[in-house]
């Protein structure tokens, strides 16, 4: 079977499940700056708007920069709740790891897990599939020498863990990072491959972003 | 009027207040590790029992080590509104400063205020009278050469301008420690005026704390 | 005695004194950023040639952006030593303080006098002329909250008591700017008055420092 | 040949070599905590000297609680030139990453190598041998999780690269510890293996570095 039609035989599930709903799905990504830049043209979101079918995917960003989690905590009624989404996707971390060393104002990790739960838990009140994502980088180097790589993989494994623990979709962009790096950056690069300056993405990783969350999209869906 | 019959006279109309309840008026210190320590025999609280009548006024201690403004706002339904109290004393704000240099985990001046006003509507809506305080000291030199002085001066001013706003009492320990150590601290000794540590108080910061409450207490009844 | 007729004096007495050289006084500013920018037009540096007589003072500007006590004394070989200077005016700290809560990487107070005074003993040892200054400022707020004052008033105490242990001349900036803040910032703003960014200086902080650098190589040369 | 014979051949080489010496080849280990506690008994100093011929080799101890590579450059004068070593060992780098997030005073990497630089330098003008080591371990974990382990990484590899510059005997503790690790940690323990408390050396620990560093002192004596 050949990649398109491939693709084609994936639209088309995507398709036979999104016409189920009377209206679109609408999902809002609910994030950082990393989202925040994802709704301009070529970011994340406006590459997933041309992938997914327009009558039945209504896709919103949330993001903010700068945020950590207890800022979506904090905000979460305004911005995700009040629209009630049938989907969120959280991707937050990288500025809970970052903040600890540029500004002194990191997220410990036991309160990252505390309000990672507090948001899941208002988000499934309000009747909404949560998906996670893990962190995905803060350097592209692949022998785990960027400075925040041992915090990236804590709060990693935290994620995953909450994820088992809640049975909910991961989007393990962390991973999925470090696997294209170890195939794309023979030359152990700290930027340039997905990201533009280390954490924001390029079109590469816009566009490697997309196709990951528009497979979650169509799993979360079955 | 000397200042023993001046104490009696407070005292008996905190007592003409106090038998109005029904009941002892429960009051919750929810704080940190400073609170934490102040119901061990000598401690700010356990002192305050014997100063104030004790079929009048119920003090509890809710204070726990390394606590930040979230935390209390984490553990709060356990640890205070399931006690119903009548009084809240929230005293935090050292650690939210300290934690930037020794965890890289301090909170953002603008998120310390966020969730000090998402404490304070919860301690409402259950009914509590709240009573704020400002973050003492860390470290007891009067020439603000301390190295948290100008965050705990920040800290400290947006707590004042939150009682303002809300029309709260507040107990300026920050202040009040200023002036304490202006007058007996003519070495500008970093500690053992008021604290032991720098942070956490000797007896006669013990005392000193005590009396401040003792104060905001009778103040609140009135 | 006018001022006019005052400062007339006062660079006579240094052209007396610039006169006793076979050529001019050569001074070497040495510090970070505030020292780099200095040179460019409208800089402090600029300035005071223009304040100073070219034929008795030879001005050079050695400042590099980030640079702390242990870059000025990594790199002071090449960049000062090797130009012969008659007077170095050093110039640091604020970065010290600064990379604590930006990087992580600030200078531990003992660290910060012992390198102070290694880069003080290899000057000496080249027969130039030493003049110490504080740092002036992170944010221009007078009542102490700005999140920097605490160790920019320990740091500057530090070079103070330096100053006075080895005999050397002072430029007090941190005690300056504090002092003209105080009568021109009564709205306590973070910056605008002598900087434009809480730190770098703006038109009338480059000519408030160029005049505070004149009077002390005027008294230097005395 | 039996692995107690080919010890017994090499300690005859060490013989050998060391016989060459008027007095005993005088080896000064210059480090922080982990240095500082290797000559208490158990220690891998005190274990290092039971483990080579007394007559042979003079082992000292320079290691002091908290130190980084600049204080290393600070005290060399006095506690290892000094005393005329024949072969120095440096081991450091834990501190010049930890306090980073433990007080905001690690060092910048570029800074660290320039110190590094001019330790070895000073050290082969005083023509004493230089052996290099790489810092072992902040957290035991061997999964990358441990929050100082990019850095770690970083700086290790920047050591590495320091002593193939200049052709210098390495000690790669951190792969050694990691090696270990990945056979004989399988619960990915933070601490307890070859650490008390994920930095300090146990029993196992002490003897760890004690086999790996009599491997380098031979080989250097080659």
């Amino acid at each position: 079977m050949t990649i398109l039609s491939r693709s084609l035989l994936s639209l088309s599930l995507v398709g036979l499940l999104a016409m189920s709903f009377a209206k679109p799905t609408r999902v809002i990504f609910f994030g950082d700056s990393i989202t925040q830049a994802g709704v301009s043209p070529g970011g994340y979101i406006d590459r997933l708007k041309k992938m997914m079918p327009a009558d039945q995917f209504e896709l919103i960003g949330a993001g903010i920069g700068g945020n950590k989690i207890y800022d979506l905590y904090l905000r979460m009624e305004d911005d995700v709740l009040a629209k009630q989404p049938d989907v969120v996707v959280v991707w937050v971390g990288v500025n809970d790891v970052w903040h600890k060393s540029s500004f002194g104002t990191g997220t410990d990790p036991d309160k990252f897990v505390k309000f990672y739960e507090a948001v899941i838990k208002k988000l499934k009140a309000a009747n909404a599939r949560v998906i996670l994502c893990t962190p995905a980088t803060i350097g592209e180097k692949t022998d785990f020498s960027n400075q925040q790589d041992g915090d990236l993989n804590q709060y990693s494994q935290l994620i995953r863990d909450l994820a088992k623990r809640q049975n909910l979709p991961l989007v393990d962009l962390r991973k999925a990072f470090l696997d294209y790096n170890l195939k794309n950056n023979p030359d152990n690069k700290e930027k340039g491959v997905l990201t533009s300056d280390r954490v924001h993405l390029n079109e590469a990783g816009n566009q490697f972003v997309a196709e990951q969350m528009q497979k979650a999209l169509m799993e979360s869906g079955k």
